[in-house]
């Protein structure tokens, strides 16, 4: 079995940064890339880490993705913007669309980009978040590769195409939701598929279209939305705001699981509402904490120690990480490592 | 048992617009308020429809609401506005928002208006679908009154927040969603309570937090919400978009299922999307087309004739029911000759 090692976030970001670099980027794209992948290490969201290293490497050396990309505006007209991603890693076009729509909502209220020539673009959080320093909410959504199919059907032809929206409290931690449509992750169903055992049921359809716990079949299968119909329509939205605004693939358009993405077709979109266009910007906040506090007083249900608002877990995850150290499995520093040599670094 | 008549949708457009005349409403608020309702009818979407009217009667002549309410824009930049519905129901209230948007985004590219001052506004497809015609995406969301718990929890503090995405096809019909964050309503589990059976396992927990399918205990209890956290969070982002950047009740605030909701108190969100800012809009449209039509030929998983796109099937349904009338219950009918009655119209 995996063993957990603890390091130092710093120290862990000057590792990425230097194996991004090596793989053609430049110094800033890289530490952008590398502070993306440690900032979901930190929170707990290991799906979206570091993990993820070789996987980038080899669409950046090997597939097609442009380390040097450089996205710029395609198309503007007053708070809206299109940005062509160049085929850069999805991360270098999302940070440039989400500091456009920033600055455009600090000007007309709100502000939405659409991203196009894109590639995967690691968790949606880190642009929502971006938001918060400006006292915005911000908004941030991608389409995904295909693997569920619409409510009643069997056709792999749909991505679980995530949200994630920050809203800014005063004393509290942030409102940050990161979500995706299904009801589980591909990611986790290769773990317990790894591990030999079934998944829980409500997780996964096999080929045919039905319920599965057997992990085998659920991986050559679906994922269950949540919410049966209203998941798969809330990912068909998101896909169609991340891919048709801008002109960039959708779903099927895109690859599918085993072959992958087609490099510089993906699309993002991000938006930026200021909330001082709309109301006094400490009412607004002391409000959310307000609303933060009656959470978390919330009586638990059976089984459960406590409620927490939406990234609450998360920010007291990531304090503690940033003390105390970044927890990692062998095969992710593995990975770290086969990269570092295979880029002459070690 | 309630046997359904069928009724033309134009009659009872003017039938239930008098009965909002004769409540107060000038005549072309008692014409959009009667539309909503009947256009919710129309789509097969009964929980929203006519049903409603003793309701709003109530809340018209004797609970508070003011009839000749008139929304003005209490705050405003570039392409966001607030608008105070001046205790008007909220049909008219979101009306006037989205027209607002409407404009400003053909405008800006995009633009958001948040409701304060207001009252339930019935379904939200109709705010979004005005976007339609002017090859724009609608979006709306609106608080309502706690009928769940955080995840995690037993305490009902959280509205099952509803919000709806409305986006232009060309040749098919319009994709259109329109969902709350629970699993079902509370309308329909007092359905299944009048009927003395139980509700479907997942739809509610009791008082206590545990999962019930006792229609009693749901009812006294809490609705479950989709996706476990996932669906709670989404409720309170779009519970946070609808009350606080405007100056709403948010939750709790607003009051409760037994008491009722405080007049003027409540709030909604709206937002239009320029689909011409971003891409060639017959690109955009023939694009979604053909999503749908991907959809519309997915092979059906077991026990599914067919997948439908986001609105597809009410669509069809308000085709069918405008040709051949709409189905009423007779509990319906009656609410609305009660209404006439008390009102001295027959």
């Amino acid at each position: 079995m995996d063993t957990d090692s603890v390091v130092d976030a710093g120290a862990l970001l000057k590792r990425v940064q230097r194996i991004f670099e090596q793989s053609g980027m430049c110094f800033r794209d890289a530490l952008l890339i590398a502070d993306s992948l440690v900032a979901a290490d930190t929170r707990g969201v290991h799906s979206h880490g570091v993990l993820r290293v070789p996987d980038y490497v080899a669409k950046l050396t090997r597939e097609g993705v442009n380390p040097a990309g450089s996205p710029r505006v395609a198309r503007q007209r007053a708070a809206i913007l299109v940005v062509d991603g160049d085929n850069a890693m999805g991360q270098i076009a999302c940070d440039f669309a989400m500091r456009e729509a920033l600055d455009r909502a600090a000007q007309f209220g709100i502000s939405a980009a659409a991203v196009r020539g894109s590639n995967h673009c690691g968790a949606l959080f880190y642009y929502a978040m971006r938001a918060l320093t400006r006292n915005m909410i911000g908004v941030a959504a991608t389409n995904a590769l295909p693997t569920m199919a619409p409510w009643g059907g069997r056709d792999k032809i749909l991505g679980i195409n995530p949200l994630a929206v920050a809203i800014p409290a005063l004393d509290e931690p942030p409102i940050v939701f990161d979500a995706a449509f299904s009801v589980s992750s591909h990611g986790k169903i290769r773990v317990y598929h790894q591990k030999g055992v079934p998944v829980p049921s409500g997780w996964a359809f096999d080929e045919g279209g039905q319920p599965t716990t057997n992990a085998a079949r659920a991986l050559s299968g679906l994922l269950q939305p949540i919410g049966e119909f209203k998941g798969t329509g809330l990912a068909i939205i998101m896909g169609m705001l991340s891919s048709l605004l801008s002109g960039a693939a959708f779903g099927t358009e895109l690859g599918n699981m085993v072959d992958g993405p087609v490099p510089g077709r993906d699309g993002q979109f991000v938006m930026a509402i200021d909330v001082s266009a709309f109301e006094d910007v400490d009412r607004f906040r002391s409000r959310v904490d307000g609303i933060i506090r009656q959470i978390r007083a919330c009586a638990p249900a059976p089984g459960f120690e406590r409620c927490y608002a939406p990234g609450e877990l998360e920010h007291e995850i990531a304090g503690r990480h940033r003390r105390q150290g970044v927890p990692l499995s062998a095969a992710t520093l593995a990975g770290l490592d086969g990269c570092e040599s295979a880029l002459g670094l070690r």
